[in-house]
């Protein structure tokens, strides 16, 4: 099967163009890189954020959005032997690592200050055919849809990256906040595979039925409790609280209350990333009650390797609906609209 | 040595009182508890909040304050089989806890329900002879001076334990805010010893001569700094910041800025409590570097026995200044008007 | 409800006598024990090392047997506060510990020099009304039948401390060798909770059957591998051998043989006791491999909540037939004859 | 300084040649890897071993042996960007491994099925230019000096990873045995500075005398003790053992030894590797003491940095003798016979 010269993309030209669905040329990979023949890539919301430019971090420009991509590997450089033309692979947030600083050294590539940032600071996966680090890719096996592992690859590894640091052994209980949302669906599912127990927090009684489903112990509605604090303790049969507390909310109330709720020794981990937020607790407490508060970023190579594998083995499910390349403007208008439940995935063209 | 029926103490007889120098009856020991006749006792700022009554927790009332107690074990219940009439011991805040409930059970007791703290929720040690829980006496070895150790007891325990919660490894480096008052000469000192590297933080020019000679690597002097974050982090060799950072400070400020020099996936460990103060972090700082705040409460018994054994080995020193039982007035205005350097150890009458 | 004079026990009167079922006093607690009233006391084979004394390790006489008791409180001493008179609870294998040595202060109880035993070295659950020490009973919900809690308190809670002890996280592959026993169907159904994969080692068609059914991933039946290392290794997805592996097995070989099969930094625990047995593994293998090879005894108090509330939700069942506490002697032949599959449960007279 | 066509070599032909010192063209690079002109380089006793090929382990052929290189990196592939030309760097046993397997992914390249090890599997540091993989070298601070360096890049990181592995806290105790070994020497250092306390176990008074001096709390002489393991114990204060052992023997005996005198809970590595030798330990003792026997291989690529770290600081003396490039055979013929006290280092050429 050859590999084009020319392929359909998606592509913002200049900070003011939006996205051009366009034609451009086919690139090729380096000696350390592979190229990969996108097939399926998720939208989500740091797209958004990269095609308006509203955070402080360059963006490339022009650039090719995307970090949810999976695909086939089509080709790869001269010192590329842990990846083999034919794998399907996965295309991350996290394109590359320089592999060598401190950081890297130790597992967290997340952190070093060399990262390349997939649909960001490097071209990304809204395009037929897109380079990636050899080293970075998510070997994906063979027997896994390559459209439903797509949301997978960002909002799938970086909750069960977040579930990993809560410390949470499997028995005790994790408080969700959010858990109604796509985060938070999938968040419960890696909780109850890992063998935890789940308290749901979010509004409104369709999700109190869709986390109840999913599995939650308990649901707190925030709409409605006129004491969270009490009625998520409760929710614990000793009445202490939950073990571990995820943040994955959009406003930043949630992250300044989990101190009153969770049990002592307890985490807060926080994921979810609402706009200038702050987090805050109250010293007197977080000393006497030995409260752990801590920020869970992106997952490293190995969390995508395991995140992937649960989602293989049946446990995982994220619902998504599959549209074309062409279409990801309307995708992005739905998105502002906050009219999306579940994940869009973009099909790319034959 | 008989034990006799009265003797002296200093008792706060009521909310208003202050506290008597008076003789009162020497109590007996319960089934699980030591009678310890105290020979000095340390004098901390706890104290003087237990006379003030301005915490939010209850006293007991009459009571004897004091928590930081050496002596001799003089009877025992008994059910005690693990401290023997004769041995040395030390008398901690943490007086009792329930010894079988979720957090006793996985090492914590000072995070139990129903703690019972010396001279705050039981008689302490301004008296001569003293009840005291066997479990949680600290057995101190007889080559000890029990001058000498009183502040160790709490002092040093609580750095001490703070520094193991850090999770900081020989070799890596520690910030100490407040390196140069009480707990942070503490704090160096088992810093030191256990491998690690310092960065003192506090102000003036005598702290920085004290700290440096305590073996700080870097002082950063925050009365004159004009970018502290930059500063602390120029004090690490590669420029990335420490990999923990000690709060021992007495306002707020420090826990709130701590988070802007911390090395990414490092630790901020908060153990001084300014009244009223938060601890507070921006959320997207928090995610993408991966920091830990977590708060650090007094040592659980193995803490207390390890900060002694360092004591012991004579790798940690407290200045400290004898005073009779008798003068505890004139220490508590001492301690109001901001004027102790080190710590005042009271000597009980023969 | 009053307390009688006299009871029913199974009492082993001399080295010589084996057991007999007699009146004996009811015994009164200490200042820091309960009594029980025992419903029903599973058997174990440490109960016929008991009754036998082929261990080296000397038994009190006369000695009432049993370890794995669960009844109710009825009566305590004046200075239990953490049990209340009417709380369903386990009597277990660890009668009580110092709970202030240098391991009991870090929750290992099971290493305390002081250790008693149940049925042991004090009296056991062979009787109506056991004496236990308050902080080591196990409170079990009301809503957890007393009959099939039993056999929990030993090997169910052996079995989880192993899990744990073995590092292995959820997604992981956990080798279970003896896993068609007792001590392994338990071991099957803790891992499954706990997130883990399992390849069940054991000989014969039944026992695969029953492996497959409890979830096991897969069956090395070693009656007929006729190379067990490459087998086990295949049945992990990338060939490189599982995890961790637990020794349940009674006879030396497999003791020998994991550190072959198991992955590197993977970990091997060792549950099971054969008489005389050794652990061996080639220096080199494991240096190069950074294989991890260690011992885990019987629960501490924490291991035993946790155990006992994974089978309260209903995610450990453990077949058992329940005779009378008067056909113990019936028990101990079928278990001399290995006629015993499952476990056998007392049931104390009313 | 220009790079010549041609350099002096230590080469080994044939596995008949024994080495042969001659002129061998200098290497070129790869995209990913460096050109370091070694400035001098230690000479372990691997390096006899690859010379005899004694070893169950295939060598490359022709072979330029030597795995504790120093020297300055003069060449750079194009996708090495986190070193520079003009570092000074250090060429270790580990030469490169695939960075993205499950090992490598999680910092434990030692155990990269792909491993590449200097002097063995590709050309080492017996010569005056010598390629290495980017990623694997480790950067040597330029106040380092080049030859005291060079035995703490191969036994200097291993003790110290030993030690990492053993979990043994500050103020805790470990056992090294051989301690008065090249190895041995190292391990106390670094023991020291990591805050632990040490019993050396070795044989005769000139080791003693050396012990004592590193700053060992206690010297056990197997040669005179009549009951190594009851000696061993009372060198702790307690009686219990020390928390860890470091075995560093050349023979088996202390491998199956350890676990008798080792603390309840306790573990016992494995470093050294005699030959065709076995760990052996009793099933009951290491299970109702929990005891943790493990095998350390070399460091990890941060292990390397820390160990250079402790170096650098003045915490590490490693003895050592100077001789030209020339003179190898002459320091194989002083190994063989057993000869050689602390380490030689070859200077090359200028």
């Amino acid at each position: 099967m050859a590999i084009p010269e020319m392929q359909w993309a998606q592509v913002i030209e200049s900070p003011e163009s939006g996205v051009v669905y366009k034609q451009i040329p086919v690139p090729k990979p380096g000696p350390d890189e592979v190229l990969v023949n996108i097939k399926y890539s998720g939208v989500c919301h740091t797209d958004l954020h990269a095609l308006k430019g509203d955070w402080p971090l360059d963006r490339k420009m022009p650039l090719v959005g995307g970090h949810e991509g999976a695909g086939v590997v089509v080709a790869k450089g001269e010192l590329v032997t842990q990846v083999e033309i034919g794998d399907h692979a996965g295309v991350k947030w996290l394109h590359g690592s320089c592999l060598a600083c401190e950081f890297c050294r130790q597992s967290d590539e997340p952190l070093c200050a060399k990262a390349l940032l997939s649909g960001y600071t490097v071209d990304g996966t809204f395009q037929q055919y897109c380079t990636a680090k050899a080293a970075h890719v998510s070997i994906i096996p063979k027997d896994v849809p390559l459209d439903a592992v797509a949301p997978i690859l960002c909002a799938g590894i970086t909750v069960y990256k977040g579930l990993k640091e809560s410390g949470a052994r499997p028995g005790q209980t994790v408080a969700i906040v959010g858990a109604g949302g796509g985060l938070g669906s999938l968040a419960q599912q890696y909780a109850k595979a890992m063998g935890l127990r789940i308290i749901a927090i979010d509004g409104g009684e369709e999700k109190r039925a869709m986390c109840e489903q999913l599995g939650a112990q308990a649901y707190v509605d925030f709409t409605k409790s006129s004491d969270l604090v009490a009625d998520v303790q409760a929710a614990t049969e000793d009445g202490l609280g939950p073990h571990a507390v995820l943040l994955l909310a959009v406003s930043e109330g949630p992250f300044q209350q989990a101190a009153s709720y969770v049990r002592s020794r307890g985490s807060i981990v926080a994921i979810g990333l609402p706009a200038n937020a702050y987090l805050r607790a109250p010293v007197f407490g977080t000393v006497v009650k030995m409260i752990n508060i801590k920020g869970s970023y992106v997952g490293n190579r190995q969390d995508g390797i395991e995140a992937v594998d649960f989602f293989r083995r049946g446990l995982i499910k994220a619902p998504f609906k599959t549209v074309p390349l062409e279409d990801l403007p309307k995708v992005y208008e739905l998105m502002e609209q906050g009219k999306i439940a579940g994940r869009y995935v973009l099909q790319m063209p034959e």
